[in-house]
């Protein structure tokens, strides 16, 4: 009867790799400027609007045009390099795009130059002068971006962790119910490994256990346990069998549904309480009863990640006058800031052994995968 | 016929040199150690009063005694290095220099030490203990310094852009009638560049452009544009001739100079609307109907420069009781509040482009010349 | 006749040593990671309570068990590195030490791992997981740390600056009445300094001056003056023979002594007025007529040291119900503060002159002993 936990105790990284600027230099080199990296839902900006995103010392602009196209570029003038888009989002202005230094003006759709502002060279070539254009693909209403030019997006390549019944939910006809921003203070890693095992729920989410009952065991996965099989036939209980508490319905204040719920993946979601894919290093997301939730991770420095959640609803639901979607956000929120505050705490120790490494224990098996990832990223 | 314009496009700096702390690092030494650096106008000292300047790590004063005789300092005690003058002006308490940690007392004229307050040493030599002079030079009451012991002030070496026409200006007779100061968080260098085109004239300076038509053209200079003569003589507008706006006497926030004009040149300012002078890295001057302005430029660090601007008046200006100096004083903040805020927006932009450079277009020789200036300081 | 002070002139350490990062890590590695560093009195910890110290990376806790026995650990879980004591003090909630993140347990005395909250690895190794340790040892009360695991400790190493008198007083039998701190904008070493003389006294300290007329001569000790014994016998004045101003008992804001005095060096204070004993780099104390204060010193960084300082009573003193404490520890927080302000001073000239050094007057000998002592710890 097999089982997912690990079979014998693994080393943790380095403690070092949690603080270190060479390390977290390479981690951008190697990890954020080639993997995919995820930016947001279509719908997370309105038409004829941009929002922007600050990775490293790269920023971006992503704008979606009258016609709710698409089109990324770096947010810098190739004039004299000035920022063009300042805010982290709004509303298109002018009918192309306009510097606000110099006004140098270029076409939404390409981002090749229209317009300086000044006398004209001779031979002026603007062809070489097109805003810089960013690799991207759009997956379900999901924006990813690649900076390398010439990559091309593979689902199986991109998501770690991937449940084909996602493939039924139509995901781009979504809304965007909220946004909600956070800084931890703590290495990216360390909230990913925080988001990869339950080891830590009953104390840190008293809440979501009493809604989850798999997660007072302690476990992400009935099938962690050892002995999952027999469990499961002797209790008839989530706690062993999975699933929500008996009487709820979706990841909410009180457990209760209000919205319309997500119809494709009704009975799955009876049956697990929630479905769960990843792509590392930068996005979770969560399909709960009557929505879904995506959090984006972005590393600000070595000891500093910002999450930004997005809450995904069906659109009738939220056009339903009686839905109160704080019932589900203000959950979500909960659990984000009780995880965001002991990976602060985890932070907060890692200094004092220098040289070493923590041990992995059975259950951290999806720890002990991202490891891998980023040993292997880092070996590079 | 000749114009300034650059006949062909030019690259910019790398835009890593506007952010690394190597290249700030080698400015430091090559550009603000080396050339001659603006300190002040003679008369933003009071009598018996010191002003303090920060640059980089040094940090200097500059002493007029009870004679308004000027003396300048490393601000440090010979003793044990403790800080002498605290703040950035103040009047000097004592009859000597004394230093507030062990009450040393030196001579304010030349720094030499007159006394210690400890025991004597036998054979004590406290010539080896003077305060730290510094190498400086008031040219027509601006006070210049060089951190090379040796150099010798010419004026054609400080000045990269002089109009003789100063000459017929007693500069040092003029009385400060306001001091302003503000942090810029961009690169000094990008500050020079903007002070250096009108590219952005029209867009970023409203007001100003409407006092000086010609900046609505987004030339410094009417020989900046090919045509420039037959223009000239084909309209009778300020807008191709240069000079102020019809019934405008002086940069201020109606045009009108209520002050005493600046008799010696006052025929070169009407139909020239003000006449500059510059020198990098550290400092322009402009002469407009009824003052002068003096712009101060210091780097604090690779990201964030310190503006300080001087207003100099005729003397009989700031006593005649009608006078409005806030007429002038808050135009020129104004324009450099305008100009402040969109360098801050191109620092924001140039992170993004590293190992690239941007482009100069036909009007911004000046910069081109900026430009040759900084590639050869930094190759030394 | 022998006297104290200097016969030349002597060096003073390089101004970069005050400030660079360098000098700096080699002081963390060479001075703070290899002597003995005072933590505080154990009466600063009450029963089943805890104390955190931070230094440099290194953040350890120090634990008063229910039997009054110490202990001390590097505060971090071996499990995945979690910070585990997360104030600067605290009640111990659990019969052991339990991890806020996954509640691993250890026991409180030796800091071995009891249990994890993990399904069992086959042959786990517990002992592989304990707390780690520090190296400490309790002189008379004064807890001292030493990261070096199997430095002994030696009073004669320990103490520079040791007066047998203290044998004499029941130093671990105090009460600790109150406990202060201070982040003082300078590097450790000026601080040191400015404990080491008296040549600021009269400017900087005049109400402990006056308490102290020795100061009033800028010196530590009678002995400083070559002609100490002459002036000893010729005036009959503490100016010149030492101890308080007549009519003062102890260091407080009235030079009375309200507390009951330590009895067992009440004849040795009476002349002498005070009696100081000191460790580098981390702790000086004071003795006066009714109270003991400690000072420890741990820099933050290379332009930052925190102080703490304890003042210690005799238990009646505290138990008394006339005891005004604040007429003792508001003068120490009154000397310190004015310490604290001329010493930022003083770091703020050193930029200044940089490859240079200040000079030792004849009266600053203990600080050229401090010099020997840092010169000779770099140069491991």
């Amino acid at each position: 009867m097999k089982f997912n936990s690990l079979k014998k105790p693994q080393k943790s990284l380095p403690y070092d790799w949690y603080f270190q600027q060479e390390v977290y230099e390479k981690e951008i080199e190697n990890i954020f400027t080639n993997d995919w990296i995820y930016v947001c839902h279509t719908d997370s900006i309105k038409t004829n609007h941009y929002r922007t995103l600050q990775l490293d010392k790269k920023n971006i602009v992503i704008i979606k045009n009258k016609k709710n196209e698409i089109s990324l570029f770096y947010n810098t003038c190739s004039h004299r390099g000035s920022q063009i888009f300042q805010n982290e989002e709004g509303i298109i202005k002018t009918p192309s795009i306009m510097c606000p230094y110099h006004q140098w003006s270029y076409k939404i759709d390409d981002g090749s130059l229209i317009n300086t502002t000044s006398i004209d060279y001779e031979n002026f070539n603007k062809r070489k002068y097109s805003l810089k254009k960013i690799n991207f693909y759009i997956w379900n209403g999901l924006i990813f971006i690649n900076f390398k030019k010439s990559e091309e997006f593979h689902l199986k390549n991109v998501f770690q962790y991937f449940d084909p019944i996602i493939n039924k939910i139509k995901l781009d006809s979504f809304t965007v119910g909220h946004i909600w921003k956070k800084i931890v203070r703590c290495n990216w890693k360390i909230y990913w490994e925080n988001y990869s095992e339950c080891l830590h729920c009953p104390n840190i989410h008293p809440e979501l256990s009493e809604l989850v009952p798999l997660y007072q065991r302690r476990l992400v996965d009935i099938k962690d346990h050892p002995e999952w099989n027999i469990l499961k036939d002797t209790y008839d209980s989530p706690k062993y069998k999975g699933g929500l508490k008996k009487g709820s319905e979706t990841w909410s204040a009180d457990g209760s549904a209000q919205g319309f719920s997500i119809r494709e993946i009704q009975s799955d979601l009876e049956s697990r309480g929630q479905i769960y894919i990843s792509t590392w290093p930068s996005m979770f997301l969560g399909i709960y009863g009557d929505h879904i939730r995506i959090v984006r991770l972005i590393p600000l420095n070595s000891e500093e990640v910002e999450l930004t959640a997005e809450w995904l609803f069906e659109t009738e639901t939220l056009s339903s006058s009686n839905y109160q979607k704080e019932n589900v956000i203000d959950f979500g929120i909960l659990v984000m800031k009780q995880d965001a505050s002991i990976s602060e705490t985890n932070q907060k120790g890692i200094y004092n052994l220098q040289g070493q490494e923590g041990v992995l224990m059975p259950e951290e098996y999806l720890i002990r995968n991202f490891h891998k990832y980023i040993r292997n990223k880092l070996s590079l």
